[in-house]
C-alpha cells in the first residue's frame, strides 16, 4: 500500500487564489490517489471551489486564515506582517509535522524569506538554493539554482550538487545521479575561480552519492546530458528565462510561418497531430513548481499566473518530494562531504 | 560613392580554413562590393580557392604565412608562439591601418588574446567585451558581453552599455539605441550590487548617447523589446549558449512531431513552404560573429565550425562594423560618460 502524503496548500496565493488552487488539486489527485490536502486561506471562499469536487473534498480539511500576502509585497514585509496568513500557515503544517510539503503560487521572495525563516536552513547549508525541472530532449534534469541567491562559493556549489542529487534520487529514482557543474566555454576564460575550486572538489572526492560528469555549457542543459546542473542564482535565473523567452519566440515564428500562405495553413492543418504532441512537449504548465532546497522541510513554488492544470504539476511534483526520508538522506550526504573535503583541506 | 572597406582575413582559422573563409568571403561580396580583401595564410591554398572567384580574386591580395593557431592552443600559446601567424598578421593588419576590420574562425581565446595585445583596450575602458548579434520577434538585439571576462563591475557594465549603443548606432543606424541592464526578477534577489549601481547610473546620468530602458528579464532578449542588452560575461555567455541549445532541442521536437503519422508528414510536405521559412528563420548562420569591442580597432569572431554561408554572416558584420569614426565617435562617449561620473561622485 501507498503511504498517504499531506500537502499544505496556500489556498490564497497566485493570480486566481482558490479558483485554480482548488482544481489544481483535484486534478493532481486523480493522479496520485494517495494524498490528503490541508487548505489554508479563505474557508467560504475554498469550500465553494470544494463544493464542486466531491471526491478531493472528502481527503482535504480547510483552515481559515485571514490575512493573505499581496504578490507585490517585498519579502522584509511579508515577514513582519506574515503571521496568519495563507502562506505562512502553510509552512508552519511543514515545520509542525502535519503535511509533508507545502505548495504556494504565491510572491516567490515572501516564499522564500518565510520557508527560510519558519523551516530554518539544515544545519550543515549556508544557503538553500531554487531548484527548477528543465525539460530537455529525453526526458527532464534538475537545475540549481534558479534564484534563491545571487553568486555561490565553491563549498555552497558543491551543497547545491549534492542537494540536486538528493532530489534526482527521489524524483527520477536514479541511485547515482550525473552532475554537471555550468561553466563558459570560451578558452580565454578559464572559469571563475568558485566554480573551478568546486569542479576540483567534487571530481577529487571519493563516495559521494553522485557521478560528477565535469564542466557542461549552456547548451548541453537541453540535451540532458546530466541529470543535475549545477551553477550559482544569478547565471541560473538568467539561463531559466531565457530558455523560456526562447521556446515562446520559437512558437510565434512557427505561428507566423504556417500562416502564410493557403498552402501552409492547409498543411498545418492536416499535421495538427503532430502540432498538438509539439505544443505538449512545449506546454510551460507541464513542468511547473520551483523546489526549495536546503530547508528542514519542502516548499514548493508554483507560477503565479498560472492554471489549475499548471497548478496540479507544481502539486504532483510536491507528492514526488514528499518522499520520507529526504531530509535526513541529504544531511547525512552533506555532513560526509563536508567532512571529507575538511579532511582534503588539513592533509 | 560608397566607401571601399579593407576586410583582413585569417585565411586558416575555423574548422576548414580556406576553404570556407575564401568562398564565404565570395558570398559577402557579392552583397557588399565595396570590399576589399587580404588574406593571411597559406598562399598555395588560399590562390587554389580564389582561382574559382575570379570576381572576389580580383579585389583580394595574400599576404603569406607559415603558421597557423591551433583551435585547441591556449590563449598563452597562441600569444607566445603567434607571432606570425594569420591570426595574428590579419588582427595587425587593422593594427597598421591596412584593413579596416579582421575576422576570424580560429580559436577564440587566442583572437581575444591577440586582439588585445596587437589593438589595446581603449584609453577608458578597462576590459573589452565580446558583443553578439541576438535574433529577436522583431528584428536583432545586440547582447553584451558574451563571455570576454567573468563578472563585471558597475562601471564595466556602463562602458559595456556604451560601446553596445555604439555599435547599435553603426549596425541597426539608431542615433538614440534602447539599452537594458539584464537582471533577475525573483524579488527575494534585490540583485547584484555592481547591477544596482550600474542601473543607478545609467538612469542619473543625463545626455548619454542611449535610451536607457531599466532592467530586463532572460525571457525578454527574445522580445526585442530592447536594442542593447548589457550583463557581465559569465550569465552572458550561459544565456546565449542556452537559447542556442534550446532552439535546437524545440527544432528537435519538431521534426519528431511531423514524422509521427503519415498524415502529419503530408501536412509538413505541404507547409514546407512554411517550414522553408521557419528554417530561415532559426538557421544559426544568419547571424554569426562576435565582435570583440573596447579595443582601438575592430576584430570579428566567426563561429569555428561555420560553412561558406555562416562565414559570409560574419565578414557582413565585419562590413558594417567597418566604418569610420565608430571607434572615435566611442572614446568621446566614454571619455564624457566618465566624466559625468566623476562629478556625480565629487557632488
Amino acid at each position: 500500500m501507498v503511504a498517504q502524503r499531506t500537502i499544505a496548500l496556500d489556498a490564497m496565493g497566485g493570480d486566481h487564489g482558490p479558483g485554480v488552487v482548488v482544481p489544481g488539486a483535484a486534478i493532481s489527485r486523480t493522479r496520485h490517489p494517495a494524498m490528503n490536502f490541508i487548505f489554508y486561506g479563505d474557508k467560504a471562499a475554498i469550500a465553494a471551489q470544494l463544493d464542486q469536487h466531491a471526491e478531493l473534498a472528502a481527503s482535504s480539511r480547510i483552515v481559515h486564515t485571514d490575512t493573505v500576502i499581496a504578490m507585490d509585497a517585498k519579502p522584509s514585509q511579508a515577514l513582519r506582517r506574515g503571521k496568519g496568513s495563507s502562506m505562512w500557515e502553510a509552512i508552519q503544517a511543514v515545520k509542525n509535522g502535519e503535511a509533508h510539503v507545502a505548495v504556494s503560487a504565491g510572491n516567490t521572495g515572501a516564499l522564500m524569506a518565510m520557508s527560510k525563516l519558519i523551516l530554518r536552513p539544515m544545519a550543515a547549508i549556508e544557503r538553500p538554493a531554487i531548484a527548477a525541472l528543465w525539460p530537455t530532449i529525453n526526458s527532464e534534469s534538475i537545475v540549481l539554482d534558479v534564484g534563491a541567491n545571487i553568486g555561490a562559493d565553491a563549498r555552497q556549489l558543491c551543497d547545491f550538487a549534492l542537494m540536486g542529487a538528493a532530489m534526482a534520487r527521489v524524483l527520477f529514482h536514479l541511485e547515482n545521479p550525473t552532475v554537471g557543474l555550468l561553466n563558459v566555454g570560451v578558452e580565454e576564460i578559464k572559469g571563475d575561480e568558485e566554480v573551478r575550486q568546486a569542479h576540483a572538489w567534487l571530481k577529487q572526492t571519493t563516495g559521494l552519492p553522485l557521478d560528477y560528469r565535469g564542466f557542461i555549457e549552456g547548451d548541453q542543459i537541453g540535451q540532458g546530458i546530466v541529470d543535475v546542473v549545477v551553477v550559482e542564482g544569478f547565471a541560473g535565473n538568467i539561463a531559466l528565462k531565457t530558455a523560456e523567452g526562447t521556446a515562446r519566440q520559437i512558437g510565434q515564428y512557427l505561428k507566423d510561418a504556417m500562416r502564410r500562405t493557403w498552402l501552409s495553413k492547409a498543411g498545418a492543418v492536416l499535421a495538427r497531430g503532430g502540432f498538438k504532441v509539439l505544443r505538449h512537449k512545449m506546454d510551460p504548465r507541464r513542468v511547473n513548481g520551483g523546489t526549495f532546497l536546503g530547508l528542514n522541510g519542502i516548499a514548493i513554488k508554483s507560477h503565479g499566473g498560472t492554471d489549475p492544470l499548471g497548478f496540479a504539476s507544481a502539486v504532483d511534483l510536491g507528492y514526488e518530494m514528499a518522499q520520507t526520508g529526504l531530509i535526513e538522506r541529504l544531511a547525512a550526504d552533506l555532513e560526509a562531504f563536508h567532512h571529507r573535503i575538511g579532511q582534503n583541506a588539513a592533509e
